[in-house]
């Protein structure tokens, strides 16, 4: 059938989508979520069809979506040609996972590059999550997986032969020791490509803090080019097309908050994979209060890491650690940036358990390649190596690498919470802390979240000053304190 | 938020959907399918949120699809206040579903309400068609599952004590019973206001075929007028909002052919339920070619239809018929159309088996309102008083009762399939059969499809007439050989 191109005038973020009317979908035997494809001259694609009841298309036309109307390379007012399509292969591999079938890594390819080809309907890919989340992935699965996801998006290729990677599971505010131990490994001479994510729903990701001093933004050619001058980089990996799939499946699993871990294991392995990493450690931060909250859950995952790990030919390292309370005082992007540099220059202002995490994780990596220990770590952190590494670092990536704790602009908006009596710090709420830094702000308004001033176990006193919350709109300040109305932060017995 | 109403000049088809610039979405923390309430002055809705990324909505717009647009009442360019609110509580029990656990009928009518309202996302509905799928439905939650469809949509309310209704589940071409039982049971003095189906994959549904004579798209008020006058009428289901969630559900299992047994057994009961029927007819065809293949899962699904209409308070009669081939002599509307005449009119070429497996039926309902038995059925159709009564509702449908078969317009390409060696009919493909028909143009074209000269077990000798191809399109009539060329569609031994 001869169809009119109409430009719809609206971008998917992903699916090939045309609309039909439903006149014409009807004579052509379509249904909605059927696939057709649009032909103009030798030029073809394939795209799912949505259909339109009432008004926009009419009868005779065809509204493409911008990524359609690019793939194809149509005008307005064109004709193409539409017809029928048989849907792909990899619909019914997702089938054959629904009834519990194990899928071979020929099949998980299929469906991963469908994915990044955008020729999976979000409906459909969500199908994939459900089967993932309610059946499981088996280990072989879990590799398949991981390996089509690197297999089908960009790679990061250095020639070194040791290159060091790390990754933590989330869920703890602060904790931002990637942007420590990153400056001590390089510094130490051996290669640490550090790709990082933005804050989905925490108060700020590594990139997003690391985006206080510098770009964070790179192509994959720039980021070599900055890790073979300075043997590091902190980088978004959502800039690079590194793991492109892994992005789409996780927008599927946000409607119902799934977190199927063969997915999870995947997502983290595919993009150490891609940065062709040799070692990586990995910190499971865990307890209540914590993403993963129970041991026996955390253990697990520790396990699978491993055995992926050397499914895939990399020598894991996995610690666990407590994951119930921050780590540093700051949380959110300034905040966060301002312990790290206090670290760095080992000011007096250096949390010390950001510090001491971070020398842990850093010593690990060092002897996980035979350079050393913890002792060596500390070394190359308190001589001030691991800050001249930083600046290094900053410059490549376009920032100013003179930059000082002072000159981290923190939000002018702010209020105190103090202690209402004598005793000891028993719990911290991670969930609502956040919560509270997200609603003043961050992780988009840099300069907005909370700076702590207690960890669990420490004495406080009547009158202490336990937390301060910053943000650079009043409005948004005002917001927070209706969480300190309905949930008790810091317990103090 | 305030933004700025753009028409995106496009309708969803349902789902409630706005449409954000990624800026504004970053500030307001909101991702790709996470929810917003619209406010204009006191009216207000909630919709999903697509991001659009480059080009169509600017910063400071907010797109409304058609259905959004509508129920807001703005128009384009005034400002609405948009506000994140949060998902659904009934999210949170597909959530449960996907996670094994058994919903209540408090939970399953939340979701259902929701899919009514269109606030649950196809992807979200997805998940649930999903988990249904995967985890099965119990009989609890069928028995909820329909009455959530019933109470969230119209009901025909007619002041009769005995309601009959009849349903068949499907797969078997022609098998157009339905014509012939609703006016032999209605010339019986006993109500049967049956409501059918479009084809979705097969040749013709009876709506199709009975819209050969009449009208088939009415009100509700219309229909209880209609059926009060002569006891009975054959509508189409899609034209009332009876059973309106059934439609969403069914659309959500179409990319992936999934056919989950509870959502089945309710999708038909809920029809049922909807018009008070007091007595129901279940008429599983099945076998090798029928839409339900094992002889094992018509069983099950025979127990079940009496367990659910038990507790829905429904008499129920669940018969087992012959699914392996066609019953009548067309497939196709008009063909159909043809044979239920000339069954009606006691026509020489009136198709025996369609005539018995009808009479058959309507015995069996009269039996079950102890209105008579079979022999009742046959002397009603035969002595032309289900033929009267067939006209009466004709006339009440705005059709013409006047129409002889000679009238029924019949496709004028067509050609002939030959035996090409003696002997005895042993198998003939319904599948290859519906594929040819469609091919040819039917449902959309009512003079397209197919006309069966033989049955199995029929003797036949080389170069008799085996069947007939119909289309009024010469072209798709060409295309329709192709299917002759790759499957053996009546094999002869």
């Amino acid at each position: 059938m001869k169809l009119k191109v109409k430009d719809v005038n609206l971008s998917t973020g992903g699916p090939l989508i045309v609309v039909l009317n439903k006149e014409d979908s009807s004579k052509m035997d379509l249904h909605a979520l059927d696939r057709v494809k649009i032909k103009k001259d030798e030029k073809y694609i394939v795209a799912v069809v949505n259909i339109c009841e009432n008004k926009g298309i009419r009868s005779g036309e065809i509204g493409l979506f911008e990524e359609v109307f690019d793939k194809l390379g149509v005008k307005e007012n064109e004709l193409v040609d539409v017809s029928i399509e048989k849907k792909p292969d990899s619909i019914s591999y997702i089938k054959k996972k629904l009834d519990r079938q194990e899928l071979s890594s020929e099949e998980i390819n299929a469906i991963i590059k469908d994915v990044v080809d955008n020729t999976i309907s979000e409906v459909e890919l969500g199908f994939f999550v459900s089967a993932c989340y309610t059946h499981g992935l088996s280990m072989n699965e879990t590799v398949a997986l991981t390996n089509a996801i690197v297999n089908n998006g960009a790679q990061l290729k250095l020639d070194r032969n040791i290159i060091l990677d790390k990754h933590g599971t989330g869920g703890t505010p602060g904790n931002r020791t990637t942007m420590i131990v990153v400056p001590i490994i390089a510094a130490a001479g051996v290669c640490i490509p550090k790709t990082s994510s933005r804050a989905i729903t925490s108060a700020a990701g590594t990139a997003d803090v690391f985006e206080v001093f510098a770009n964070v933004s790179f192509s994959t050619d720039k980021i070599k080019e900055i890790v073979e001058k300075t043997n590091g980089c902190i980088v978004w990996c959502g800039a690079m097309d590194l793991a492109s799939a892994d992005d789409k499946i996780i927008k599927m699993e946000h409607p119902l908050s799934l977190d199927p871990e063969g997915i999870l294991l995947s997502s983290i392995m595919a993009k150490k994979k891609a940065v062709n990493a040799t070692h990586v450690l990995i910190d499971i931060a865990y307890g209540p209060g914590a993403k993963i909250e129970s041991v026996k859950r955390a253990n697990r995952l520790r396990k699978m890491f491993y055995k992926l790990g050397k499914k895939l030919g990399i020598k894991m390292e996995v610690i666990m650690t407590d994951g119930t309370q921050p780590i540093g005082n700051g949380i959110g992007p300034s905040l966060e940036a301002r312990d790290v540099l206090y670290v760095l220059m080992n000011d007096v202002r250096a949390p010390k358990d950001l510090k001491e995490k971070s020398i842990h994780i850093a010593g690990l990596m060092l002897k996980m390649v035979g350079k050393g220990n913890q002792e060596t770590a500390r070394e190359i952190l308190e001589s001030g190596k691991a800050y001249e590494k930083f600046k290094e670092i900053i410059k490549e990536q376009e920032g100013n690498p003179d930059i000082k704790p002072e000159d981290i602009k923190i939000g002018q908006y702010s209020y105190m919470v103090k202690a209402k009596k004598n005793g000891v710090v028993k719990r911290i709420d991670n969930k609502a802390l956040v919560r509270i830094a997200r609603i003043a702000g961050a992780p988009f308004d840099k300069e907005a979240g909370i700076y702590l001033n207690v960890h669990k176990g420490d004495k406080v006193k009547e009158g202490d000053v336990l937390l301060t919350v910053y943000s650079k709109n009043s409005k948004r300040l005002n917001y927070t304190l209706d969480v300190f109305n309905k949930v008790k932060i810091i317990e103090i017995e």
